[in-house]
């Protein structure tokens, strides 16, 4: 057994860089010299720090906010804190001094019953609202149209577990509450969460809920809308308990409908959830395949099995040649010389362990798989959260780099691999920056998996202008194999237009309408998600 | 190994009478012998022929259904093939003579290109629509309101294996395709789909998508809406490819809307659905436990933990003491006297089931539960469909005979179970007829399960206002309980008033947006799942 992540700390995010200011990654020698190859210098370039434009709140606006008992804030510091989230674009904005997102105000309830007053209060002040949860969005979702003035609703004063129920193995979460501080409340009673996404320094349950995140235990425990059970929505014309039960037959079952909303059709407020006991044991292993062909075929199996481990992923070669999966020592090799790494992960009581743990192991092995042993599973389970810390210092290096994601079913994954692959390089080649695109899969069902794609190239003067050409180029990959515009990142402003050419006429015909029913004055996130 | 339900074929049910016309079910003497304890004495009760009153359909409407290329029909043998379903209160209207709920029309496309003209030829002429698929409805959801003509659509000519993805394990089938026939189609390439409820015989595979049906699997392949990747749904507005992925962040899960929605948003026409291999190894436990409480106590374990069955359900005391799991030898004692049967059942490969059996049966020991070996699960796996086909016997011996189901979390199942039986009880037994109330749970997920009810008591001349009575106690106890009115029966018209309860007015206003969308002359289904 191992240390959990159960005992990491909040991380409350600066603006425009992502992660812990107190713990930042720095590049390694061995990666400075490999972005050489790309052309990427080291040179820092030049950042102007953004200054919001004065708030459009009329002073009648800010009495009527005041008068729900929330905290409300113009201020510029404020006003920063809650502009925009952490995708690339995002953070070339920050760096070129753009703060034209900023929301005009910041408003902190410190309970869910100022939530309904608040929401009353825009809608008779003709002002629009953003909830904010833990602020690590990375596709638009807190970047509104900004026709009408935009409230900030900064959701974190809402914690707290409101209820545990240890037979149903249900926690009641306030929406505001981080992962961390979800994960530290429920362990005092002997329970956890499991919801590892990348952001989980940062991001808050309701967060989770509203834009379909995925943990790094997806496999094990689910994704975060497989884990909820129950949601507290207030919406403009009310507020609404919704789920009843584990699963049933009463009519469509409209949890799916909130969960992904992205705070277009209410504010979630709480977030009844699964829960399990604290695992006595906990795995992690490292495996190595020949190929990602070998690799992913190795997944689909196990997906595709009864008896399945608690963690699952793979990365390609590219990703594993520059070991990725374990941010700390990222450019340094260990392990096996080319091929890829799966880390395979098990957590539960010690006969349930002993029974997967045989089981996959055995398979894994049949399936050309090499056994290497903990230190690697050790090393990316220690490192999880530390990816994303390198963008900053790559972007800071002169670097241009994202991420982006998809999914896709089994028989489609190689061509959506392959397609996006071509996209991001043709399109950053074609600009005189040759990239390097690697990938790994870190979410698997039955009948696919998601790709995650890291794009790493030589930034040019307008890396935003440029970023955006290759983006564009990869979501028309994306669509152009039928995948789906995000696996776990959501919709926000970014993917809309995507999205909606994802699906149809008919089914945007069926959002807007519930949309116009709960929110019929527009309030709520106009322009994130649906037009 | 043991033979596999995919041999069976499809039935074609009579109306009025459950099941295999040809395989009927007697009481056998102990049966019988046990309802005199009620004062039920096996004299059938008298029963008139129904006959539908004229079709309203104009000259013109037929004309404008006829051009559409489907079969049209308002003859009365057709009319009364597609009059309500199977509930208690449908077979007792049917025994009554009553017809009122016939529809107009019967329309039989055989193609999925003509539900689209069907649709606009009933919303030019006035019409309304509802589908029809296997027929097998136990809540209403085949008698929509009456004030304008009704077309049925049978869907059952909407056949086939449109499509099998080996390599995601996904098959797309058309709407009407029979879960018999669609076994048999998928067994021809190797595959299956495993959705075993208790309307296997007769249910299409778009009827178990718009009803969220779980089958006896369910613990192990899911319910029908967790086995759904995808659905083609045809609405008035237009026709819409709905899931692209097996799981995404794009927006809220639009399957989820539509599974469910009971005919009431579209027609669905196709279904993609994941399907696993033929399973080399298939084996059927009995299990005994002293008493509900333990063995209820043993489910949740095992629904709690990573490793579980493919089958799992539990009899309650009198459920096992009229042996209704084997209902051939419904009324025999087998087995130890007293307590609670258990099914436990595995399939997959060889090293799978080793390993869940073995972990499995392990925890039962552990919990309390004693081994039976196969004998009583084949018993019950052999005999699965069979026991509704006791309630037509049961009805012409005098006595009134019903299920239903609801389905809540674990810390609430044993209020539930005692609420639902003392209303039941009560309810009858207020009107002079003792009633015997059975119970099992036959699904169950981590966060809780659904209750299965069986009640029988003396008929009164008017069974059916006397069922009435009982139903609304039960709906009354289930709602008091905060449990949902379904588990996997749906809404229809009968559980409507009690499901607009349960969802609340934000949820209603959702659904109606939905529907006055995709529906704006209501042509579908109207006063089914919505008034």
């Amino acid at each position: 057994m191992t240390s959990s992540e159960v005992e990491l700390p909040v991380v409350e995010f600066e603006p425009g860089r992502w992660g812990d200011p107190g713990n930042p990654m720095h590049l390694s020698d061995s990666v400075l010299g490999a972005l050489t190859m790309l052309g990427i210098d080291g040179a820092a370039p030049a950042q102007t720090a953004p200054a919001p434009a004065p708030s459009r709140a009329t002073d009648a606006a800010l009495a009527a906010l005041r008068a729900t008992g929330a905290g409300v804030s113009t201020a510029d510091d404020a006003r920063l804190h809650h502009l925009r989230g952490y995708s690339t674009p995002d953070l070339l904005k920050f760096r070129a001094g753009d703060a034209s997102d900023a929301p005009d105000v910041v408003v902190t309830p410190s309970s869910a019953e100022q939530v309904a007053p608040v929401l009353q209060a825009c809608a008779a002040q003709g002002l629009t609202l953003s909830p904010f949860a833990g602020g690590t969005a990375v596709t638009g979702g807190l970047a509104p149209e900004r026709n009408r003035p935009v409230v900030a609703l900064d959701l974190r004063g809402i914690t707290g577990l409101i209820d545990l129920d240890p037979v149903s193995q249900i926690a009641t979460l306030a929406a505001g509450t981080r992962l961390p501080e979800a994960e530290k409340l429920l362990r005092a009673k002997g329970f956890e969460l499991g919801h590892f996404p990348q952001s989980y320094e940062g991001a808050t349950i309701g967060g989770c809920a509203v834009t379909r995140s995925a943990g790094q235990s997806s496999i094990g425990y689910g994704r975060f809308d497989e884990m909820v059970v129950g949601l507290t929505v207030a919406t403009p014309i009310g507020s609404s308990e919704i789920g009843t039960a584990p699963k049933s037959a009463a009519g469509p079952d409209l949890r799916q409908l909130f969960l992904g909303s992205e705070g277009a059709f209410g504010v979630v407020t709480a977030v009844r959830v699964r829960v399990h006991p604290v695992p006595a044991v906990r795995r992690f292993y490292g495996w190595h395949f020949a190929d990602f062909a070998a690799g992913s075929a190795a997944m689909r199996h196990l997906a595709q099995s009864s008896v399945r481990p608690t963690v699952l992923r793979l990365s390609d070669e590219a990703e594993t040649g520059l070991n990725l999966a374990n941010p700390g020592s990222a450019g340094k090799a260990s392990g096996p010389v080319g091929g890829c790494l799966m880390v395979v992960g098990f957590e539960g009581d010690e006969a349930d362990v002993d029974c997967r743990d045989g089981y996959v192991s055995a398979r894994l092995a049949e399936l050309g798989g090499t056994f290497l042993g903990e230190e690697p599973g050790e090393a990316w389970r220690v490192g999880r959260f530390r990816g994303p810390y390198l963008r900053d210092p790559l972007l800071d290096a002169g670097a241009l780099v994202e991420t982006l994601e998809t999914v896709t079913f089994w028989s489609n994954i190689d061509r959506l691999k392959a397609d996006v692959t071509a996209a991001l390089t043709g399109a950053l080649g074609e600009q005189g920056t040759p990239a390097v695109v690697m990938c790994h899969i870190s979410h698997v069902y039955p009948t696919g998996a998601s790709l995650y794609f890291t794009v790493i190239a030589k930034a040019l003067p307008d890396p935003l202008a440029q970023w955006m050409i290759a983006k564009k180029a990869a979501n028309a990959a994306i669509r152009g194999a039928g995948a789906s515009i995000t696996h776990h990142h959501a919709v926000g402003v970014d993917h809309r237009a995507t999205y909606l050419d994802e699906i149809g006429d008919v089914q945007l015909a069926a959002l807007r309408a519930v949309k116009a029913a709960l929110d019929p004055q527009g309030v709520l996130n106009p322009g994130v998600l649906l037009p």
